[in-house]
């Protein structure tokens, strides 16, 4: 059982799980979305991570989330469980923690310290001004998109799991990766559909597909990757790295075809990249150009 | 240094950590506040405790911060780390959770489920009719309160961990611990402060005067308790089960002169019961009858 057939069987009563975000109507004209993530020790970062690196992620991933749906981020709530009182590392965190937040501009207002295995729950909550990126929007014809570049997180996990230090470049991605706030807003009304690459490409979009009752057909050409990754690929004929490598925390979204110069506006504008990778089609997902299936991240 | 210490030297960042809850302004006519409470097995509930007591006390614990501000229920996140997939653990830990959730109408909107030690934590969220519950309010003279009796679920650990099985009374207290919602709700507009009962009296009600600024004199014969407590302080001498005891859950709370007669009214309709256990002064705890300090329960 994976995690989300866990989640289906035993949790959803009915009262809306299942996206990046749950959505909150506070009143007419405001929606709220909510979202929630553990990182653990051991699991979902290296046990000699730095305090820094630990805090970073932990609420970047939070803030992806609300990327996912165009949210505004607005406050968060920390649990934070510590085997001992470290002094110095909780300054470290504490700081990183902060600047993240500040980056942002999302208010920590409450939480929870226990002693145990290092483990960091975030609960960030944010705005939606409109209507939220959903999973369940995209239609027949639309195109598939990615930001940015995918695969150097999980190159840089690949590497490390092989006791081989990863290049400034890769770690960074790894550790710090920076979540798509500003481009998950621009989004707002131009998506058909959205989520975020945590899982990895193939396992993040078959929940779009899943979602939106349809198919797609990629383009492995097209998918947008480092050079790095392009050369251990050409090295290796390793593909997974790109398409179910978890961690990269870029959007995944379809955009109908009467959006794509907005798309190219939005590109322009924000300075990302903005790469059209596949096509919306009736059903199934084909991967043109992959000659073997990939295994995806499995949170159990 | 404490939990207490930790939070306000790293986490307080000028926006509102502190309370039992974090209170949020959605709008003129709103407040939200939020709390979260993480329960690790082998720390706070003993290792061979039934998946449904877990589930229960997860939750009611967030809902007791959320009585102690006087708020609604209103909705939740599940962050759940399981060190396997247990389908009958699942089956017993998810009906009991939303029977409670069903009890108190609050709905679980999202979540995330790790690997890892087991452990639980809710971020609870709830809506305030008026102006919320704090620990500040306390003036000198107002009567301090209690909510039913204490003691009880600190004298089942004590007895579960010397191997002795509690009865059955003692149990349902420290597993099944009844959140005093309505009591909350009731108290708005009538109770100068509030706060509820998890790391023992002596230590919750110093919260209390010390956001207060005041001093409390309690009379130790005054303190409402079990059969049970009453006959094993008898037997012992050991006064600490009652006055630093955790998990009790009841609500502590300081009423106004002018609003003792209300608070009899509350008593009688709520059927539950509230026992004036002394009075605010200018500083200082005095706790009249007692010649030896307790320890209370520390998170490190």
């Amino acid at each position: 059982m994976n995690e989300f057939d866990l989640i289906n069987q035993y949790f959803d009563w009915g009262t809306g799980i299942g996206d990046d975000c749950a959505l909150i109507d506070v009143d007419a004209h405001q929606q709220l979305v909510t979202t929630v993530d553990t990182l653990i020790e051991g699991v979902h970062f290296p046990v000699d991570t730095s305090p820094a690196d630990i805090a970073y992620k932990a609420l970047a991933v939070n803030l992806s989330d609300l990327a996912a749906m165009g949210a505004m981020p607005n406050y968060f709530t920390l649990a934070l469980t510590l085997p001992n009182i470290d002094e110095q590392w909780l300054e470290d965190f504490s700081s990183s923690l902060k600047a993240l937040a500040t980056k942002y501009n999302i208010k920590l207002i409450g939480g929870d310290t226990t002693k145990g295995t290092l483990s960091i729950t975030i609960n960030a909550t944010g705005t939606i001004q409109g209507v939220a990126l959903m999973r369940s929007g995209a239609k027949v014809g639309d195109g598939v998109f990615v930001s940015n570049v995918i695969g150097d997180a999980a190159l840089a996990w690949k590497q490390i799991q092989s006791q081989k230090l990863p290049s400034r470049s890769l770690l960074t991605q790894f550790n710090r990766p920076e979540p798509q706030v500003k481009l998950g807003q621009a989004l707002l009304g131009v998506a058909s559909s959205c989520i975020d690459i945590s899982d990895g490409l193939e396992q993040d979009l078959s929940h779009i597909l899943t979602h939106s009752k349809v198919g797609a057909s990629i383009d492995l050409d097209a998918l947008p990757l480092s050079d790095e990754v392009e050369q251990y690929i050409a090295d290796t004929g390793d593909w997974c790295v790109a398409l179910a490598g978890g961690d990269d925390y870029e959007l995944c979204f379809t955009v109908p075809k009467s959006q794509l110069g907005t798309t190219q506006s939005i590109e322009k504008e924000l300075g990302v990249i903005l790469t059209k990778i596949g096509v919306i089609v009736e059903s199934g997902l084909e991967i043109k150009g992959l000659d073997k299936i990939c295994q995806s991240y499995q949170h159990f």
